[in-house]
């Protein structure tokens, strides 16, 4: 096909009619479908099912150590789920704590911690005049969300294919000492799903920050959630990288087993350094009684190490897979060549980015809702919901079912046209 | 028997070298005994083993609203655990929100959420020059170690049978804006069994606080924990109390299941005015995808509904009020009438609340934990520590069996009485 940009407006003008059609008589179908989120399907869920036969009243519910799961105590986590989530994120089972049933919540609780306590000494970032951050775009709109309530000043950085722009990331970080922290997910990003190259993490873990209590926020999100067993990429683990550096306190790692498990009942855990897991413990220990051990020995049971987690995986994919494919298919049928979109194709996490032509994501997100297509609101991805060049979309194709993501996808490509066409009118 | 301080030199010298034959046989036993730890037992938590299997791989998953609990949503928590948890403590189901396994992380964030965003609008304490808390003595160290974190001022408040010194109370918050909560464990209170009267409850809900930031942290973790099925003490409902006052915004409740399911995957909650829970969700949105629902619906389907709740509470009772019993008839044999200690005897609750002779406690405590017996460090029960008579000591008798209690209450009164003769001996 050839790019729209080169039709005449004669041309565009009888596209335009004919795509309306199409669109009509999608409309008249009374649609209700969802892009909007990175939650998984049921059939996803029907795969931990058997975890809630694991445990029943005729179990040992002592862990390892011999502590009774059912009652107080243990505050870093029962050593077994220790050891399963350090496999899982790549580190030690001693650099790691075991969290309730929400990553977001841990690294909630980590900025919290730093606005009132500081990091490890440092000047509690309440008592700071201006505390900035860093923020990879397009991104996450949860940690977005978290900077945000704090009243910290977000920056925009720009991702590249290799993850953030680490010139800018490198200057920003030693020059400003209001920095202290970025959020990154370096393995298949949200929403991009990117994984940041070995010279990324390298350059991550010989940053020289002017603050001593910046953080890099490693959201380990997607580690092991590959969409392919021939095709998978490989994030250089950042923990060790910082300290062959010179480094080891630079970093936070968190993950969860919210989509490997069930989002809503699943492990949660921070793994960083030695003195970092001090700081944190002092502040857990007035805290909390300690999290839900019962629920990690589940797990634990359940998985019974790294490898049947991997395994486990791989049923995702399956089920996974095939989404992606419908929705990239679409994509790739029908926008090719129209110089109108582009898009990414990843390798596993949980979305697929669409960058539209500047000036059409909120219209194109709207034009989808028009015929029963829920899209995460355009400019989620950046901070403060504002896309500078309203061009990002998120596509998040996990949970309606591939008859579904069939339609959404043409609906979504049918919006990306109208309105691309009318964009490019305006200028004819 | 005299009292002690009745006796002679020679009497006390006599008495004492008689208490140190029978002290010295005990420690012989090499004894390792336990009474520092409001704990339950493993025969209470066996209560609830049904809960391990009332789901499992054919339950439906989904709660009365239809969502499936296995994933995302629902921030609130499902309605039927509202409900069973309201009901627990008395209030409306939409004036409560379902939270993680612990109540002091309720209570943690809660204060933490006070010192970055403020309550409702008012300034963030951590820009106040000075925050005040009152605390009602004796009391709860893990209370007063969340007040200590984060810096606020801690004020004695002493503790009379009938709640705090409301006279104190009404004075201190009236007239001093820094002060922003109370401590308050107003039903079998930690650790004395207290619970507050009509009339403290009533003053409690007429209080006039100079700081509009001002609420009164109601830690009911007692609610139904009873000891006796014929003796049991009324707590008027604070919420409504507060209402009815004009006072709605005043109060923040805090519950859990902890000591009714298992301490360490039990269901927490706070119930507030509508304004303070929408407050308290805007907070909430953003540090969390929501709480463990299956645990929620596990409990619900298990207790079914507040009278299966109370009606396990029986259970839990049958095996605590023995314990409770040992300890005190052996205090009541052994030190009634020797005028070196007082004690109350509790209607519910985990604990006994001992108050030695001014100065003794920390031996009392040292003593004690040479013939092998652990309790809780003397001054535990004050604001950073500190006990300023040195007297209060907290027995809790639910972990250890029947058997054991028997000798630890003995070790507990032989080291009373040693200590106390000692101190007795100075002044003579």
């Amino acid at each position: 096909m050839a790019a729209y940009s080169e039709l005449s407006k004669e041309e565009l003008l009888n596209l335009k009619s004919g795509l309306e059609k199409k669109f009509k008589q999608i409309q008249k179908q009374n649609l209700h479908l969802d892009m909007s989120r990175g939650k998984p399907s049921a059939a996803q869920l029907d795969l931990s099912m058997g975890m809630m036969d694991i445990l029943n009243s005729t179990s040992n519910l002592k862990c390892e150590a011999g502590v009774d799961c059912r009652n107080y105590g243990v505050l870093d986590g029962i050593p077994e789920a220790q050891e399963l989530l350090a496999d899982m994120t790549e580190v030690p089972a001693n650099q790691i704590i075991i969290y309730g049933n929400s990553s977001l919540n841990v690294m909630f609780d980590t900025v919290a911690r730093s606005m009132t306590h500081g990091v490890m000494g440092s000047t509690p970032w309440c008592k700071l005049d201006k505390v900035k951050w860093l923020c990879p775009v397009p991104g996450y709109d949860r940690h977005f969300a978290i900077t945000e309530y704090f009243g910290i000043e977000m920056i925009n950085v720009p991702m590249t294919p290799d993850g953030p722009d680490m010139d800018m990331v490198e200057k920003l970080v030693s020059e400003d000492e209001a920095i202290k922290g970025i959020w990154c997910v370096p393995k298949y990003s949200n929403p991009q799903g990117i994984t940041y190259s070995d010279e990324t993490v390298r350059r991550f873990a010989r940053l020289k920050p002017a603050a001593k209590d910046f953080r890099i926020y490693w959201d380990n999100a997607y580690g092991i959630h590959h969409l392919y067993d021939d095709k998978q990429d490989y994030l250089i683990e950042i923990l060790m990288e910082c300290k062959k550096e010179g480094n080891p306190d630079m970093v936070y790692k968190f993950c969860s087993t919210s989509k490997v498990s069930f989002p809503g009942s699943g492990v949660a855990a921070i793994a960083a350094s030695p003195a970092n897991l001090e700081f944190i413990r002092q502040h857990m220990r007035i805290q909390t009684i300690g999290h839900d051990k019962l629920n990690q020995l589940r797990h634990v049971r359940f998985f019974k190490d790294i490898h049947g987690m991997v395994m486990h995986m791989r049923k995702h994919a399956e089920i996974l897979r095939p989404k992606f494919e419908a929705v990239l298919n679409v994509l790739d049928q029908e926008l090719t060549g129209l110089e109108i979109g582009s898009w990414i194709r990843p390798r596993g996490g949980y979305f697929i980015s669409f960058d539209a032509l500047p000036g059409c994501a909120k219209a194109i997100v709207e034009k989808a809702k028009d015929a029963g297509l829920v899209m995460t609101p355009a400019g989620a991805t950046y901070p403060y919901g504002k896309d500078p060049q309203d061009s990002n979309i998120r596509i998040a194709p996990s949970f309606p079912t591939p008859e579904e993501l069939a339609i959404a996808a043409e609906i979504f490509v049918l919006s990306v046209k109208l309105v691309s066409i009318d964009k490019i009118l305006e200028s004819k």
